[in-house]
């Protein structure tokens, strides 16, 4: 079993849309903090002395695909699940799998999920205003796998 | 040839992270402003009038896969090509190419491309608070296609 | 002593500017969910409720001063402290003061404050798409000064 | 008269709340790219470049005080028109004043205002975590006033 982390989203009135429902790209946003806080749970240091301390600038996403299965409104609490479902040479695969607690002791409802593709980057030596992929720190999937 | 709309995002400041480039979920709320303005563009009325006149409340997203190219940073535009790849019987597949237009007559960048899953939905007669899928409404069709 | 609510938030990567810090807006998108959690946690029925049961659709800002004091980044985690500092006939004056835990047992740091003034409002009945604001509801009153 | 500019805005879909009205953070999202768009509308170059060649990091809120006036909406266009009040030694007074054309020749439509207090930092020299204000440049000021 990889493993797994956990971060809960309490959803606000403004994270929601005129239709009254959460606006879809506050749970891609939702999700990138749960990929952040799957890292940081697994012992990763945050990027900001990453950068400092090995140029490590971040994970930024290549590829986000997103399913949505049911809606979901203010005051209601959603869980995010994480973990890393591929380590690849260059990326990463991130899940994510956002549930919703069932009522009255009904199974969870399942709102959405997304499967990320992620590459560590650092800034290029010569041109600092590009990032460049380099390959998956071996510490940190030793951290995290 | 299916027809095709343009929608133009200048990128600020606050739409950009830590890193200095666009924080991706940024690029899907231009998206579905993309999607909503490709509709109006080819003379869809508003949702705020549908659901008065017909109970269509909007077009929320099924799925959407969005692979990142390049990244981009504020102070440079954008522009989002939008068109319907795709009508099926209760879904339609919307497709936004985000390109940069290139530097000193170079070719444009492309930035990222988002292909979505959408349906078109009103209000459940019985719970108002649940959003149910119609069939694509042929005259919507015809004026988008 | 009015009443006071107390809300968590912990600061996303997302949530920072090019700068490392957080984009201000984002803390007034805080303070408004401040300001709803502060009637939940008073006993006060979701908007979502009181709009199916008294017309009420929530509490829109009139005014709203806010002084940053400190900056914050991603990794930090803010308390948000909030009361009805005044009740006026038609508008309440809610206060919110953010605070970051100090580090080592040092006092904790005032990162900014805001001041909102606040209508209960309805829609018109000739024209719902007009909210209009609402003599202050007494039994709201009684619940959260 | 002090120079003025204009900035222009084309509400979304996902800025509006439950409420069917902008979002308010979401204004002030919008002053802030406003206030920007001035500087470079005035000449100043980036702050992107600025850090580079001078050590400005741009100009972060100390204060921001909004008054809200009338509720907008998604489908309309706003126009931000901004100036800068007051020149103090190390801080400004930005005024933002947002409004929607007149419906059928009617005169304009007050939305909201903003005035903005901001500083001109650099990164602490000892500890670049750390923001400092400096003296508001003369140069920047002559291009602006």
């Amino acid at each position: 079993m990889p493993r797994s982390t956990t971060h809960r989203v309490d959803i606000a009135f403004g994270d929601c849309d005129p239709a009254g429902i959460v606006f879809f790209p506050n749970f891609l946003r939702w999700m990138d903090t749960a990929s952040l806080s799957f890292f940081m749970q697994c012992g990763v240091p945050p990027w900001r002395e990453l950068v400092k301390t090995r140029g490590i600038v971040g994970t930024p996403l290549l590829e986000i695909n997103t399913k949505f299965h049911k809606a979901a409104t203010y005051g209601e609490t959603l869980t995010i699940t994480t973990h890393v479902e591929e380590w690849r040479s260059k990326v990463i695969v991130q899940l994510h799998r956002v549930t919703r607690a069932g009522k009255d002791g009904a199974a969870e409802d399942l709102i959405c999920e997304g499967r990320e593709v992620r590459a560590f980057v650092k800034r290029d030596d010569h041109d600092p205003d590009r990032l460049r992929a380099i390959p998956v720190p071996e510490d940190i999937r030793a951290l995290c796998a």
